[in-house]
């Protein structure tokens, strides 16, 4: 056995979170993917069968009520909290993370008032954010002026309403400066919006501890909601009185019982709401956030640098020099929790994934060049990186 | 036993769509509220433990792919399609209802070009259309003008760009003239979207047959697709190469995988499209549509009528007049798939309709006076309205 091969072994013999892996379904596979869709914990199919059998099939209308799904999206929204660093009441679970950015983009324009007509939106960012926050600027007379995070200090001014910025690059898997750039955004008298779709389950956020404005993200990647699964919206609580949706459906009217024609918004995180909560969705993601029941997200952080450290000190031991080529920050403070390699011929980058795949090891790529390998520190361990990059190193023909 | 339970008996023997019951899982309730949450269909907690282990929890990200999970928003709009007279490729599925009148309110705003500037919606319309509109309408500088269903034609100018109308009023069950109203939106050079929620699955709507523009419903009430299962989109097909979203999303990319900063819309209903589907919610949908193979949606309106005037018949039987009055029409052109009674004493409403549940006769209320009595052809019989009357006047004290 390798010299790395025995450090892995020794490795997750010493994880503190090691047990974890037990809560989720998986084979043989090392499973690399779970930044772009989480892995299944275990007992998510028997509580789903109870929801629709149960809830839906024999208590049926009820169950608005006495099942809880009215107050899911709040309830659930509470849950993920925690994991973001924000205390309870904030955050709304429902709708997609595009229709979030909306939602919040639109808003934080609106938050910051007249005479500010620019929205800064991270030039690198996943492209649904860039589309989303161009159709809010053109719907309420900004224009969006697109920036590489680095640079927004730079860019900022008495003109910029809002900044819109990933918090993890989904391409590279960088971390950006979320306090630094929030605080420098505040400077500037504009907002800060952070998607956190790369980040949320990974490693700490500290939303309140660093006055994000307004946040969205996504819970079928490091928080296992299952595909497609709700995303949410966080307002801070100092905005939501002012809050102003350009969503403003039922459910977030104060009274949506009363169906009067005027619109009241209700207060709180309710206020982040549209239509009808899509149920089934919604509590499949609720039941699979039971796996954080006690753990910590600093360990979770922890754990996933030790990994991503060890998977690219595995990489430059395995596959020669030259033939990938990391894009991924060396510096843990700008690091996710993915690895992104670049393949040095292009035309590769399909091929080789492909070839990983049939071998077990399930990664994706962006287009035209990068591999991604995404480390989900609940279920993935050493040996499941030892063993990528090995394999790896076999696909390029080592 | 009563004439009037001889007479249900006659006619459940003589139902063609009787046997379609056994599809569903039902007990010895009477269940009325289909029209605010269909019952379950038998077979879908087994298709959904597949989607669940199978698709999710096995083939993980691979369904996307292998398990149809991508192309699922356009192949169940394409199943849907037929209920409500639509040729296929003009309906996608995903989102909410709220969140489509967005979409479509804004889309039938910008397809009725520059020097309109009046948004027709619906006076009685559930509220969700009247407040999303309301947004819509401050985002692309028009206005909104409140006006009942009945008194479009009058309203309608060289100032209406589009208007927005409920086929059937949730309140009282009256079914609006879509033909005819359609027609005179168009006569003005206008738009017509209409919300479908009331209508789809209980009574041919014939969207192409009548040139509907836009149109929006759930798939919740008579379509049984589960709670809050996503609604759809219709974009007639003369509209879609122009049809310019308020929500480009990126799974609504020309080439969503290219992951490229500039947005450029997919041809066909794609372009209604979002952000991730809601796969769970979704593929439960899917599941239930299966009820529908080979009903015919003129037999579900003729047993509909007919329900609804047994029903009507028994309440004016066995209930003292003025005690309640029904408000949904007496004539079948005018009257959706429930029955609407007013309470005399709104004091009454809510104890009337919870002593109904307790009973085992299952409808909801609108504040502050009307009991409502959604009629599911495909799983209430003549036997159930018979039932419903008959405690319905035990509840009065008759």
């Amino acid at each position: 056995m390798s010299d790395l091969r025995e450090r892995a072994t020794a490795l997750d013999s010493a994880d503190p979170l090691s047990a974890l892996r037990e809560l989720f379904t998986l084979d043989d596979t090392v499973y690399l993917d779970g930044n772009s869709l989480g892995a299944l914990p275990r007992h998510v199919p028997a509580r789903m069968q109870h929801v629709i059998t149960r809830e839906w099939g024999s208590l049926r209308i009820r169950s608005w009520d006495e099942s809880g799904w009215w107050t899911a999206p709040e309830r659930i929204g509470d849950r993920i909290a925690p994991l973001v660093g924000a205390a309870a009441g904030q955050i709304v679970v429902g709708d997609s993370t595009s229709v979030n950015v909306f939602k919040a983009v639109v808003a934080a324009s609106r938050l910051a008032g007249g005479g500010r007509d620019e929205i800064l939106v991270d030039a690198t960012t996943f492209p649904t954010d860039g589309y989303i926050a161009g159709s809010a600027a053109r719907m309420t007379g900004h224009r969006v002026v697109p920036v590489a995070p680095a640079d927004v200090p730079a860019a900022l001014g008495p003109r910029t309403a809002a900044v819109l910025l990933n918090h993890v690059d989904y391409r590279s898997g960088r971390l950006h400066d979320l306090p630094g750039l929030t605080a420098a955004v505040h400077a500037a008298g504009a907002l800060a919006v952070w998607d956190l779709c790369h980040s949320a389950g990974a490693l700490p956020v500290g939303l309140d501890a660093h006055r994000v404005d307004l946040a969205v993200g996504c819970t079928y990647k490091y928080l296992n909601g299952g595909p497609g699964s709700p995303a949410y919206l966080y307002v801070a609580e100092r905005h939501q009185e002012a809050f102003d949706s350009p969503l403003p459906g039922w459910t977030s009217h104060a009274d949506p019982f009363g169906m009067t024609p005027g619109y009241v918004p209700a207060d709180g995180s309710v206020r982040g709401r549209v239509g009808t909560p899509d149920i089934l969705s919604m509590l499949a993601l609720e039941a699979s956030l039971d796996v954080w029941d006690g753990v910590s997200v600093d360990a979770v952080r922890a754990k996933s640098l030790a990994l991503t450290d060890f998977f690219l000190e595995c990489v430059a031991a395995y596959v020669p020099e030259g033939r990938v080529t990391p894009v991924t920050p060396a510096a843990h403070g700008e690091r996710g929790s993915q690895v992104s390699l670049r393949c040095e011929v292009p035309a590769e980058t399909e091929p080789v994934m492909r070839a990983l795949v049939e071998r077990g090891v399930v990664g994706d790529l962006r287009r035209p060049d990068i591999l991604r390998f995404g480390f989900t520190p609940l279920y993935v361990g050493f040996a499941d990186a030892e063993r990528a990059a090995r394999v790896l190193a076999e696909v390029l023909g080592v």
